[in-house]
């Protein structure tokens, strides 16, 4: 497997501290000694729960997407559902929980796409991204009121010309997810994801 | 254009806090007002630098890869070279010098692949992303000393038969970056990335 053939070390940590920390981060700054003897300090790593998100599909070719505030980014955003596993059980059932939450639908078609580490080098939390097929609408959307979401449907074919021609831009990790949806389309053969290898 | 018909309302901040803040990162914690009237405190947002990360393939057929021990994953991962962009001058300057130290690859072939926010709902910064194409080693590596890199060589046809079998997995924003090459692939019709569009 190409992944075996690593020879660096990890780093030693010489010194921990929490700066800051409550139940959606905390903010850790690490003193550590690098293989060759450097000492770095601080070093910063963030720590938060890992987060789920959905590319949902429906029966009539449309995707799914959610228009939030983002208040990191300071604008409104249409974007995949997506939101974070902070409650036991897995990673499938957070994101079924979200997408039904925040949009009202639901699907009994659901592909685990793969997940990944959301920021190697400054974060200790993992992404997970799945494919919901022949999604539909079985509620009303149910945010809580922490936040204030429209649901959109939008034809999957005309999702991808905009993403192509930069009329939408997702943001960070849920690039990845289309990578990774990518990658299962040519693996599956599906053809409800034809419009991916056009 | 799609994204033109948003209807949700920016959060009003209401105060603003910093808990932490040096040279590498800020965290902001905000009391917001939503646009249903809840007022959410605190909310953070992590204020960092912009990044780049470069996608350089060889004139024979390879990607240069890096070597890194990651300390917010604790792993030793071999990925995409990318920095901050913390230095006066353009995200592309930047990300030419990020190759260069870290790899000893230059190229004279630089296209912008796009940029996106990091994480929008949580972070403040933007991700660079470009292809190097008929990249070539022009100088030794020159990484500064809180740095230890491997740089590697791969196929780029192995690299993405990795990535499809899933030997290899990038992290959260490097995967956006190999979305933002595929369209770049299908928008530009150049052969020498044929290998992602079999």
């Amino acid at each position: 497997m190409a992944e075996d053939n690593k020879a660096i070390a990890p780093w030693e940590v010489l010194d921990s501290t929490y700066n800051y920390s409550d139940r959606w981060l905390a903010l850790r700054s690490d003193t550590v000694r690098l293989p060759n003897g450097r000492v770095l300090a601080p070093f910063h790593v963030i720590e938060q729960p890992d987060w789920v998100t959905a590319i949902a599909l429906t029966r009539d070719g449309s995707i799914v997407l959610v228009e939030e505030y983002r208040h990191g980014a300071k604008q409104t955003v249409i974007e995949l559902p997506c939101g974070v596993h902070d409650r036991p059980g897995e990673p499938l059932a957070a994101v079924q929980r979200e997408l039904r939450e925040e949009t009202g639908f639901a699907s009994d078609d659901w592909h685990p796409l793969g997940s990944f580490f959301a920021n190697a080098p400054r974060m200790n939390n993992r992404v997970h991204c799945f494919l919901a097929l022949d999604a539909s609408k079985v509620a009303e959307p149910a945010p809580d009121d922490g936040e204030v979401i429209v649901p959109h449907e939008v034809p999957f074919a005309e999702f991808l010309a905009d993403l192509q021609a930069g009329r939408r831009v997702l943001h960070g990790f849920q690039n990845g997810a289309m990578w990774l949806l990518l990658l299962y389309a040519k693996s599956s053969g599906d053809k409800r994801l034809a419009a991916l290898l056009a």
